[in-house]
């Protein structure tokens, strides 16, 4: 995604009751965070946050946790969050320390449109690499569920390979997911992509503890 | 494939010495058949036999077993083996007893443009199902191979699903495979369909005994 800088992205994050600014000391209580035993769903690099605000919305027995690396854009995607929602927040997080935050209580993970790293030697910054899939690992509370959207053919093989090389089974697949799906909810970038007509790749994976 | 009748296909078939009229007979001794420790490769479905004659042709340290079902394909083959080849043959089998004739002894299963059953109802019928899996699991000397080429989306998604389920892993795959990989050896089929620049899906998977 483009990063344009918003000027005043401090005083947006602060003053956010959805943004949280140390998720560190959470660590192993988001359940107690959330004051309920719903299941916890994160998505990792939310963007503007389109995609989390509206399963929020729509998913109420969900709580949900959005993840991005960048101020500018949490600042962009907290004034859209509407009032009143209590199964979201946002936090500040390098998907690299996703281990350090999180601890046995997550049910889902969603990875939607992550960054390629088109080049061979980067291959190991994508975010469904061995590098982060044993970070997940002790993120999860039980089952590990990990549903990943993604326009990039190559991102997407690369990902099918790792998954199954690291014992998770293939659950769905969809190499038009709307064409195959009817009512999603979508990433802003999504919505770019598909209205030129190209399709979105689409895979849920899982793996039993 | 369309089938057609070939009017001295049973003339054919007894005077080749590449065809085996009773293969159940061999049943765990293919190899003292072939009388040497090279691996042996069977293709499930080998149609007019192009890709299997042109691999027995070039991978001269392996054995070749084409199966298939038909009489009048398999007439139609033979007469295309060149002479003085000792690493092929051909037997007629319906895939379903394939557990019949073979035992702890083949090291990689060819599927290539298999039957896709495009029906839910007839699922189990595509060569990639539980119900096929499961009969191959007995025929494998050690470590389980197959690898799969198809024009049709549907089967190769039912497949890596089928494959992925039963605990194969997925080592190599491709959604395009002729602009991925040079020097193929190909099916007549295949050639008429990439000639029309269709795509051709292609997985390679293993699994551990």
């Amino acid at each position: 995604m483009r990063l344009r800088n918003v000027k005043n992205k401090e005083e947006i994050l602060n003053n956010s009751k959805y943004f949280i600014d140390n998720p560190y000391e959470y660590k192993g209580k988001w359940q107690s965070f959330f004051k309920n035993d719903k299941p916890i769903y994160i998505e990792i690099g939310m963007g503007k946050g389109k995609f989390i605000i509206e399963n929020a919305l729509k998913y109420k027995d969900i709580n949900f946790i959005g993840i991005e690396k960048y101020d500018s854009v949490i600042a962009r995607c907290l004034p859209k969050i509407p009032e009143g929602l209590d199964n979201l927040v946002i936090v500040r997080l390098d998907a690299l320390n996703i281990d350090k935050v999180f601890l046995k209580e997550i049910d889902r993970i969603y990875l939607n449109f992550s960054d390629p790293w088109p080049k061979v030697r980067h291959s190991m910054r994508r975010l469904t690499s061995k590098v982060f899939l044993e970070k997940y690992e002790g993120v999860f509370k039980k089952k590990k569920e990990i549903i990943m959207r993604t326009d990039n053919r190559d991102l997407y093989i690369f990902s099918l390979l790792s998954f199954s090389e690291y014992g998770y089974i293939l659950k769905e697949i969809s190499f038009d997911l709307h064409k195959d799906k009817d009512d999603l909810i979508t990433t802003e970038y999504e919505d770019k992509f598909t209205k030129l007509g190209m399709p979105i790749y689409y895979v849920v994976v899982q793996l039993d503890s």
